[in-house]
């Protein structure tokens, strides 16, 4: 390890898994840690809940398509979602720069409180902490968040098989190029929408088919790292490996454009409204037109499959019929963008 | 409300809870947040939860008695505890500036592991965010934490009577006068220790006394703020008057001379191992017994009595025989405290 925490300590790639294995798991390792899930997996008198928190320090607090408030409350949403619960209590914890404007913060109030009216969950607790200015950069969001388990999934990484395909409900890499561009430091005048969104209705609509549901085999919502670290962590932890196809990856012109600009592969651009399924071969079809009928759905495609492999192998057939192997995100390319 | 945010809204005083009240509760607003007690009370298929949140933001990192990772875990415990909910798990999010020791960010990871094995509760899920250099001020800590309701309590606002007692485990204001004197400003060389420490084995010594746990009304931490604005808050809910004896009120001899030369009221300084129990006059001696047995509660005292009244008001006897009336904390005599 670092004498000093780097910037890419907290970019969701290598450096942050090295940091989670070599000290926090060390001092706090147990079994429901060690799982590395989205969410912890509870279980309290019987009771199957999801817990997770996440931090938000997102640069700019606006950006076409969101804001940290909507970030912070979708971010956790999805967490919860993604472990297969339901989200239904949102914690809410402030670290404010002193002066920061009153106005400011209240849009930024007023948006959390939009998008948990969109998920439909509460935001039942919270705390403010005001720090001297200089010693914070505007405002800093926790949310954690509490949910059932929906017990009509049955997920993990055990589940994974070969053969298994892999699901994405949209276009990839908008909210870290729309966070990059926002910034306005590269002088690039194209608007990039966040597809920050809550995605916890969306995977009810596979809860609510149980033949769907019963396909399922995992899922996580590809953030900080972007598609390329989260394949990379599943296979892992899964011991396959995941082949998929760049003709099949749906993303959006502007981002294309915006991301050569940039030099930044969408494939490790962050996204705050997509989930990646993993789901059997005969399941994927039927989850991929399930997932259409909803808005957050409509471009939803299988990118690639499963395959037998010594675990940890991802790869990428490209256009030009080459095959690629896909690593986890470096270094910082992308800080804070969540 | 005013234009930008001060440091006094994060105090824990008046501007918090104007903030709160205007801001939070306008746009968050619903049964459960509107009660603002420590924790959230929850209800998920029938099991009774409680759900808290705080971040940490106390400099200097390590102070005499503690440092922000057992402060961090403390907090939370004790927010649950003092709901009468078991503590059972616990997030833990970290921003870290960039350029933190790693060795630093190691010790604060082993203190808090030992503060949750104190405690008994678990780390079960995690964040970590990194910023540039200077947006941040080394190290802040969100932690979120689970309990499930005791059922042996029946606490609230207003179960609290007049006659009632005012019951504290222990000596007054120690953790602010810590704080403070550590940060070196004050040219003040007296060593005072935190009092942080997790009270949840304390608070279950009387949930396991039935006929001493159904006496009990009432239990608050008085951390920011300290025990003036905590007994402003309860006697402003309960609807009643409070008086304290200063006679009573334990504190060290430090802490007295620490006080006088920072100018600060102990009453008014933050407490991280201490609770405020409102107790029914037939209980509140056993109460005071039970807690002498308990290292945590030594120095348990009867500090005042639950008055009728207009709601709101809370008056000091001193001890010179006159009697004056305490407001919440004002203005921000204690920035980053926790």
């Amino acid at each position: 390890m670092t004498d000093r925490i780097l910037l890419a300590h907290g970019s969701g790639g290598e450096l942050t898994h090295r940091l989670i294995e070599e000290l926090f798991l060390q001092y706090f390792g147990n079994p429901t840690l060690n799982e590395l899930y989205d969410s912890a997996l509870l279980k309290i008198n019987g009771q199957r809940l999801a817990f997770t928190t996440d931090s938000y320090v997102v640069r700019p607090l606006f950006f076409p398509g969101g804001d940290i408030g909507r970030l912070a409350v979708c971010g956790t949403v999805n967490d919860l979602a993604v472990s297969g619960a339901t989200p239904l209590f949102v914690s809410a914890g402030f670290i404010i720069e002193e002066g920061l404007e009153y106005e400011t913060l209240k849009k930024v109030v007023a948006s959390m409180s939009e998008a948990a009216k969109e998920a439909g969950v509460l935001v039942v607790t919270g705390d403010t902490k005001v720090v001297e200015k200089g010693s914070a950069d505007k405002l800093f969001i926790n949310t954690s968040g509490i949910g059932v388990a929906d017990e009509r999934f049955h997920l993990g990484y055990k589940k994974i098989s070969p053969g298994d395909k892999v699901i994405i409900n949209g276009t990839i890499g908008d909210h870290g190029i729309a966070v990059m561009t926002a910034r306005g430091d590269f002088g690039i005048t194209l608007e990039v929408k966040s597809d920050s969104a809550p995605l916890n209705q969306l995977i009810s609509l596979i809860a609510d088919d149980p033949n769907v549901a019963s396909g399922v085999r995992f899922m996580r919502d590809p953030t900080r790292g972007g598609v390329a670290t989260t394949l990379v962590e599943v296979a892992e932890k899964g011991l396959l490996d995941i082949v998929i196809h760049e003709s099949s990856l749906p993303i959006l012109e502007e981002v294309k454009s915006a991301s050569e600009m940039l030099g930044i592969d969408p494939l490790y651009s962050a996204n705050e409204g997509k989930v990646l399924i993993i789901a059997s071969k005969d399941a994927a079809e039927n989850i991929v037109s399930l997932l259409r009928t909803h808005p957050l759905g409509r471009e939803a495609m299988v990118i690639g499959e499963v395959k037998e492999g010594r675990g940890g192998g991802v790869f990428l057939n490209t256009t030009f019929g080459t095959r690629r192997r896909i690593s986890m995100l470096t270094g910082n390319m992308l800080p804070r963008i969540c």
